[in-house]
């Protein structure tokens, strides 16, 4: 628990929120700040400050969740897609620094817009750069 | 196994790709068209579309695998953050129909772009809309 975190406060009950799922290792929202209809947040229960930091049975557990919510939108929301998001780190865009996977249920015309330019590499290239990672 | 799916060839190694990562259920490859320096996908090696089809086995390897490639990441290309998004759905921006993660480490002024729209809503609202997402 950190008192200064938004999200230890609303997984500890102390602030309200739109509360779709609740267990001991994690709670899923309605992101009060949406993007779409449906936006919604998987936030891990104790304190971890993005993806390098959270304990590997945790990281287990969110996708088969993520999985479970995404599958009850698609039946009941109808989105024409739907993006799985999480971000680390200032510049990758985190604003709240408390781990949590966004589930953006997306509609045409919605407003969400992902760009980016090529980053030009040749396969010899991407083999160097996958030897990098993993020395 | 699709014949027509460009990630189950590269999967069952009939087509080349820079391989990080390679077991039983899971490989890890650099992006072929990559948005940023080490841009890395994790593909499921039984064919599923998305993730509605991910086998739920499947689903709860694939973030602890990418957290330690990140973690690798962070330590070798020391990116300034990091996306993790997965698309469902050509509105989502899906482009190959095999289920794939992507690790998208992010540099400053790296191009990439993330923007979206306030969708408006009330605690009201959002109480709403998790209802509807439950029933």
């Amino acid at each position: 628990m950190n008192d200064d975190c938004i999200f230890c406060k609303i997984a500890g009950g102390q602030l309200p929120a739109a509360v779709l799922y609740d267990d001991e290792m994690l709670i899923a929202i309605m992101d009060a700040f949406p993007a779409t209809k449906g936006h919604v947040l998987i936030i891990p229960k104790a304190h971890a400050e993005n993806l390098y930091d959270l304990p590997v049975e945790t990281a287990a557990a969110i996708l088969p969740l993520a999985q479970r919510i995404a599958i009850k939108m698609a039946c009941t929301l109808k989105p024409d897609g739907l993006n799985i998001m999480q971000n680390n780190g200032k510049a990758a865009g985190q604003a709240v620094f408390h781990y949590h996977l966004h589930i953006l249920p997306r509609y045409e015309n919605d407003g969400v817009v992902f760009k980016s330019t090529p980053y030009l590499s040749t396969p010899e290239e991407r083999a160097e750069i996958a030897r990098q990672i993993l020395q």
